[in-house]
Parts: C-alpha cells; structure tokens; sequence
C-alpha cells in the first residue's frame, strides 16, 4: 500500500469538499480568472498541509464546516504564494505543469495571486476565530519575508542559522500554521493547541529538509529538473552546508559559505562531491531527527484514528521518494 | 480655510498614529522592505480613506485603538493595491513621486504589495472583529476581480452600467468598507451601519467620478499626465460617456461604445470636444447627487462634530480642484 494512502484515506471525502470549496471562490467573477483558478487547483499537489489541518481537526472534534474553510484558505494561500514566486522566478513548470505566469501576462499572473489572497482570507474569516485570523495573517508576513530575504540576500551564501531560518519561513511556518489553527478552530487547551504547532513546525522543517535531499538524489525526470538545481541557483541547502562542514579543506565548499559564485563546471563537481559523501545521509538524518521530535509532541495527544494518520502522514515526509 | 483642512484637524493625532502603525509593520522584516515601506507611505495622498473611518468610529465611540488598526488596515491596504497596479500599468511616477517599481525589480515590488496585503490583514485582524475581517476579504476581491476584468475586456469601449461597476470595483467599494467598517467595530445598531455604509458608497462613486472629470480638465503639471490620458489608454469614463450620449451622430463618439480603437490624433479632438461641450458639466452634476443622496443618509445619524466633519469631508470630494 502507498504509505499516502493511509492517511488520505480518511479525509478522502473532507479533501473533495476543500476543493470544491476552493473552485467555488472565482463565482461570480472574470470568467478567465475562474479557468485559472481550476487549472492552478488541478495542477495541485498531495493536498499535505489541508489534510494535516483537517486530520487534526477532527481529532479535536472540530465543525467541519469551519475546517472545510479552514483547510481551503490554508491550500488557497499557499498556493497563491507559489502562484507569485513562479512569476518572479519566471517558472515555466511545476509539478511537470505549465506555470500560470507561462501562459498569462505578469500583470494577470500578479492579479491572479492577489485575488487568491484574498480568498484565503475570506475562507479563515469564515472559521469566525479572531486567532486564526490572526495566526494566518503573521503567516502570510513570515513566507513573503522570507521570500523578500532570499530574492535581495547575497546569493551563493548561507550557515545553518540563516537555513534554519529561511526553511522556516518557506516551508515550516505554513504546516505549522495548518496543525495550530485545527487546534485554535476546536478551542482545545492551550498544552493541545502549542503540541499541535510544534508538531506542525517540527514537520514542517523535516519536509523541507527532504525536498533539499531529492533536490540532490532525485532523478530529473522524477524531480522535473536538474540535479543540483538550488546550488546551480545560488541556494545553499542542508546537503551543502554538511558537506563544507565536513570537508573544511576543500575550496569549492569552502566558497559555499564565504559568498563566492562558482561556475558551471565547479558547480557539477560539487554537487557529485555532495551526492557521493556522507551529508546526504546526514540531512536525512536530521529530518528524521524532527519528525520523531514532532511525534513526540504529537503523542501528548491522546490516542485516536485521526491521531494514528498524522503519525504515518509524518513518517511519509521522511520516506517519500527513498 | 482650505476645505480638506476642516475635516482633517478634527483627526490629525489619529492619522499620525495612523501613518506611526503603518510604518511599524515592518519592524523585524528585511531593511530594505522597511525603506520601501516608508517610501510608499511618505509619498502617499490625503488620507482621505482613513479621515473617513476615523470620523465615523469616532461619532459612533469607537475604542480608539481598534479604530486606528482598523483605518491603517484600510490604507494600507488601499496602498498595496497601488503598488501592484503601478507594476501592471508600468506607471513610473505617482503623485508626482517615483512609484516603487520605477526603482525596483517587479519581484521585489510584487512582494512588497503582498507583504502589505499581508499586514492589512493582519491589522483587520486586530479589530477583533469577524464581521470587519469578512468585509475587509471580500473588498479586497471586489478591487482585484475590478482590475481583472479591466486588464482582461475590451479596451476603448464602455457603457454607463460596465463604467459603474468598474468605478464600484475600483473606488467606491473602499470607501464604502472604510464607512461600514467603523460602525461595525463600533458595533452601532444595523440601520446606523447601513446609513454609513452608504454613505461611503456614495461619495466613493462621487470621488471616482470627480478624478475622471480630472483627467480632462486638470493642466498637465497638477495631475502629473496629460490630459484625456484614460481615454488614451483605452478606459472610457463618465464623461466620454455622457459626450457619446449627446452626440450620437459624432462617429468618434459612437466609436467608443462600439470599442473601435481610435488613433492619436482623433483622440485629441475628441478630448477636445469633450472639454468643451457640457459632457463636463453634467458628470460634476451626477457626482453632486451622488454626493448629495450620502449626505441624506450621513444625516440619518444624530448631530456630532463628527458628522459635520464628515459632510465637509463630502462636500471636499466634488468641491476640489474646482
């Protein structure tokens, strides 16, 4: 059995609503911003973040109506925000799809995120919780100014912190956002509602991580693009920063962190370096290392079914594509 | 006296903190968003939105703190939304300044506009009001699904209600939200709300009507473009309108509501004819009775130095420039 199976298939039909509810926001609107928000949302990956708000929802015996909301405005902004960054990064696939921004004009592209934005907006408002809203708009701030740091930061350059810190805000700060607002929307105690955020971080980080490895380990007809790619782009990942520390002596690793470009050939040879030593193993071992973190906080909630598929949707996040 | 002097006096310790909460949005975030920021509030207009709000909460006795998130929100907001149609537009200056784009990349200036989106929200948010956060949402999309269909329709054509609706999207939706939002978090009975809400729309429709007419009779050096520069660009508005009414054997006009592209010099005689027959006239008439019905409905509300405050703050809207 595919391990995704066993924790989609409980919020199977919940994850139908979500995107029924996510088609639903263009009634009424342009017609052409209707087809490309069906496009965007059939271009949709796993739907990981809605099934994790969703899976801890009904663990805290949420209303599925507001988690419905809930789920959606977290998957719609989420998707907006990638809607944007495909724009400035002038992406023509995702997911092995054609980008928005490679068939529509920047300004309809741009638009096309904002209107999503404020969707996603409307859909927490929906859950009527003032701290949703809240959470969710701090969330929006941290992703965009993580995004603002890494388009004007110094390419070619990075040490653990400014990763830690720049997963975060891509990455980690949304799943953590999905497991909290379940929380918040159920009105559990507060020792829930922290465990959950945690639990959401601490994947989080881990799902970043291991995208960072397949970004070195993938196939490029798996991954839809080169080996090495971030490095190629001057994004300095965990398996880098690894290796360089490991290899103190070797002087392309040590450019990595003194902010020094490399060139193409000196690139290739780093990123085999990298694929053929120790730091890939050593990333995965770090993203295991928070997702136990992250079922350890899970399991101060007591056993249930719901809780059973969070345990294996966190175990898919370290396992997929290994 | 100058008129804007004798609604804005009554408010100015309001919209400095106003203007102070805005500024703080950035504070932890990247430096360089935290220029742009000031950048963009430094060079911004009346603040006539916010006056409007703050006048209102302030006559229904509004907590003055939730008042001055919620007016930030409004023009911030308000300012996010220029910041991405200077981008689309390719505008270079605004208000006589250089528009953030002019200056930096369209990736920068996209986040940008989407970390003010982002702060709106999250000052709606602290209205701790569901009613202002949903009504904040939904303007947002009334503004966008606006500027999409503008982007997306056809160009040099129009008819009165496609011009409504599109001065609605644009402008009067804000001013409506500004004027309902302040009842809401001030939490007055339903028929108060909706006198205000009216209110806003009403001399929203007034002020956009007002800019149009300006477009044709302002010189060059006070708005900062030349004059007919909308329908230049293709947007027909109230007066053009109106011109192709009274002269429906004029085939430049009749062109317009066919939406056949007219060249450079026809346009200029059109402006010209436009000018200088009563279609003028007529579009001052119909912002007047726009202006004219808010007051009727603004004095649905007992007496206050408020509510005089916000009578001249109408009569402001078609009284300037003239």
């Amino acid at each position: 059995m595919n391990t995704s199976v066993s924790f989609i298939a409980p919020v199977q039909e919940e994850l139908r609503a979500v995107e029924a509810l996510m088609r639903s926001q263009a009634d009424g609107c342009h017609p052409d911003l209707a087809a490309a928000l069906n496009l965007l949302i059939n271009a949709g990956g796993k739907r990981i973040r809605p099934a994790l708000t969703i899976l801890a929802g009904k663990m805290f015996g949420a209303q599925t109506e507001k988690l419905i909301s809930l789920a959606a405005a977290i998957e719609m902004l989420h998707t907006a925000t990638l809607v944007h960054d495909d724009l400035i990064d002038g992406s023509l696939l995702r997911r092995g799809m054609p980008t928005l921004n490679s068939k529509w004009s920047p300004g309809a592209t741009v638009l096309t995120g904002d209107f999503m934005f404020s969707r996603a907006a409307k859909m927490a408002a929906d859950t009527d919780s003032v701290p949703v809203m809240k959470l969710f708009s701090n969330t929006l701030t941290t992703i965009v100014n993580g995004e603002i740091a890494q388009l004007l930061g110094s390419r070619c350059k990075a040490d653990r912190a400014a990763y830690d810190k720049r997963i975060y805000a891509k990455t980690a700060s949304l799943f953590e956002t999905s497991a909290c607002s379940a929380a918040l929307v159920s009105e559990v105690d507060p020792e829930k509602t922290e465990a959950m955020r945690r639990f959401g971080y601490e994947i989080g980080m881990a799902f970043q991580i291991v995208d960072d490895i397949l970004d070195y380990t993938g196939e490029q007809a798996t991954i839809g693009k080169p080996v090495g790619s971030d490095l190629r782009q001057g994004i300095v990942t965990l398996p880098a920063l690894i290796y360089a520390e490991n290899h103190p002596g070797d002087p392309l690793a040590a450019a990595l962190t003194e902010g020094k470009c490399l060139d193409d050939s000196q690139i290739t040879s780093l990123v085999n370096a990298i694929r053929e030593g120790g730091a890939i193993h050593k990333s995965h071992e770090i993203a295991t290392a928070y997702v136990e973190q992250g079922l350890a906080n899970l399991r101060k909630i007591p056993p249930a079914p719901e809780r059973y598929a969070l345990e294996d949707l966190a175990a898919y996040i370290v396992e997929r594509n290994f």
